[in-house]
């Protein structure tokens, strides 16, 4: 996509803390996101052209952002696409500036779901329509989506001659992993280190999926400011610009699907194919330093492995055993703990990744900080699941 | 806005019948207004290379909109902007064309209003937090708006010194008009003449309004093809150019202003004037040829005529006395019945009236075709109230 590459860039981004937030309400979520960012950016509020919020699931709207954060006679707009709100936001705000239509405008994602007096209503009942299991998904929880991710892990472990037990020891090792992550990053609704016997062993969600396979219930907020490319070193020294932005939604989602057999996303293949063609990547695994990818359960992570080229198919069992996604690995996953561990406020966790991401670019990344990173890529899925975002971000400086 | 002026343009629309439709599903509402506006551009459905829909109380995601069109592996999205939604499904596929990331896209809006299952919700309830009238408004019905706009009306009158039965006298008198004009739109909801009488003997739903000062509750879809400006002559003869796009969203909305009287729209007042600024409108009576605006009530339509420099301050009684709206008047305005007569589901109302300009623009209007139509607007207004969208467009050959 020429059209963002060398258009946009981000000079400031907030996030609060993910969790089981019952102290603080939406209002407080987007000024708390939305304060870190101007003050990251250098900027008031009035300096604010344009703003989009995105929020999937707790009923606010438009001017659920601009009467907290007093941003008054601007344009604001409402985005949803799902689990993959957070970054459609990002994606709204893009091509505003790069249409030239302002110069500096607020992104910002935020869901309360603990406290939700809306489910999905609709939304979630024709997203899942298709599902074998569709009773089970239509709630505002993301553990109940685990039977359909589920019957991706037994129809993979299928096809590949995964054996029950080696199945679930690979994914355990998943959830051990981001819990180690999670124990470095302060902002994460969970700091504490997992051991593979405890995932291994925790009550059974929908079989091979445990507990702790599934990312939890969170409330949180995450924003980004985003400028025009070539205003952004008057903002700060270190920009992070957005190389690539693409989407992908399956109109035959996920078990809908009668054309091949469920062990990847068709909608991760093209959209990161899209991404990789307009930067010429041939070799994700090594040109691009580290990934924040959408583990609403560990086999959707395991999977994306392979929709990715971070290894070849049937080989994410392969990977994960030699840590091949771990921070000392050769692209390190989930560096922030990943839904599993930091949370998954579905409006919020696109831009979360992204504030990851652009922490890690900046080398502000505290304890998780990676060495030599260079392009970072962020991931987030939605809906049947068949919303794909593919972002990749690269240092500005 | 100069991103948009000159960078995109409108080769294809559809819309649907408005009303009461209990036969249609919203799966046919989508495919029988995209496929309108397919075959007006003479493209297919794979043509489109990405797709916006804008859905305000119904539930629907972005699935909702590809899963029925089969528009497998492209980028869809939701906006939604309450009332306003369906001018910012436009909003968004146009900043995608004109930031190039995009040639030919889907713009579609669409609300199922009379079988919904998922009212506002919070949305609702958060954007009229303000309202003195909070309990009523929280409703997918727009009538339950009315208290609102009812306070507008009483603090309209007293400002302007009118009295209650010459207030009456001239409200109903748009009514009379939009009704006459739903007569010559055979998708309209409402296609029958209605007597002054009628209106002001109309039971009260909150003072001043009764009944026929309110548009209906009602079901329907419009989309639209947008394409780059400079490939619009490609698919058609008489492409419409989209020459101003300006929002402006209050944060503190409609009667939750206690800086100055309610008896005008300030977002209605910026939102106009960024758009004629942009294009050198100095005399909009004069320069633009047609308006449909947002007429939810006749209050509001009548206040509309003053943010909009139709008529001056306090003078939108003698406007309409004499006639300076009808169809034969100095600037037509809601020359398809608007929201009174064709209906007003959420998200279609702004492709509705765009719909509207672009066939007149292009002098396909039938019995309702104006003569020298040069410059067409339109105006969304949705929230608390405090969105307002202003759109100007030109005929492109």
């Amino acid at each position: 996509m020429e059209s963002i590459k060398d258009k946009v860039a981000i000079v400031g981004m907030g996030c609060t803390k993910f969790g089981e937030l019952w102290d603080k309400s939406v209002e407080d979520l987007i000024i708390d996101a939305a304060y870190e960012a101007f003050e990251d950016a250098g900027i008031e509020p009035k300096d604010v052209q344009a703003a989009w919020i995105g929020t999937a699931n707790s009923g606010f709207t438009a001017t659920s952002l601009t009467v907290p954060l007093k941003l008054d006679y601007i344009p604001a707009t409402r985005v949803e696409n799902l689990c993959a709100t957070g970054s459609e936001a990002l994606r709204a705000a893009c091509y505003a500036v790069a249409a030239g239509a302002y110069d500096v405008v607020l992104a910002l994602g935020v869901e309360k779901l603990k406290d939700a007096l809306g489910p999905m209503t609709r939304a979630g009942t024709i997203a899942e329509s298709g599902f074998a299991t569709s009773a089970a998904f239509n709630a505002d929880n993301p553990q109940a989506a685990a039977p359909a991710f589920a019957l991706l892990a037994t129809s993979y472990f299928q096809h590949y001659g995964v054996s029950p037990d080696e199945g679930k020891r690979y994914l355990a090792q998943v959830t051990v992993k981001n819990h180690h992550n999670g124990t470095l990053s302060p902002k994460a609704q969970f700091q504490r280190e997992i051991t593979l016997e405890q995932v291994i062993n925790a009550p059974i969600i929908a079989w091979p999926l445990g507990l702790f396979d599934c990312c939890p219930v969170s409330d949180g907020a995450a924003a980004a400011i985003v400028t025009r490319a070539d205003m952004a070193r008057s903002f700060r020294d270190d920009p992070v610009k957005i190389k690539a932005l693409e989407i992908c939604v399956g109109a035959r989602q996920g078990l809908r699907r009668t054309d091949y057999q469920w062990t990847h996303f068709e909608e991760n293949v093209i959209a990161s194919k899209r991404a990789y063609a307009g930067l010429g990547i041939t070799d994700p695994l090594k040109e691009i330093s580290m990934a924040e990818v959408h583990d609403c359960f560990t086999i959707t992570e395991t999977v994306i492995y392979e929709d990715f080229g971070f290894c070849p198919r049937g080989g994410a069992k392969e990977f994960v055993e030699r840590g091949g996604s771990s921070l000392e690995g050769e692209i390190p996953v989930n560096t922030d703990g990943g839904l599993k561990c930091f949370g998954h406020p579905f409006g919020a966790s696109g831009l979360r990744m992204m504030y990851e991401v652009y922490k890690q670019l900046q080398g502000k990344a505290d304890r998780r900080q990676l060495k030599n990173v260079e392009l970072g890529l962020t991931h987030n899925l939605g809906g049947g699941p068949g919303q794909a975002v593919v972002s990749v971000f690269i240092a500005g400086h």
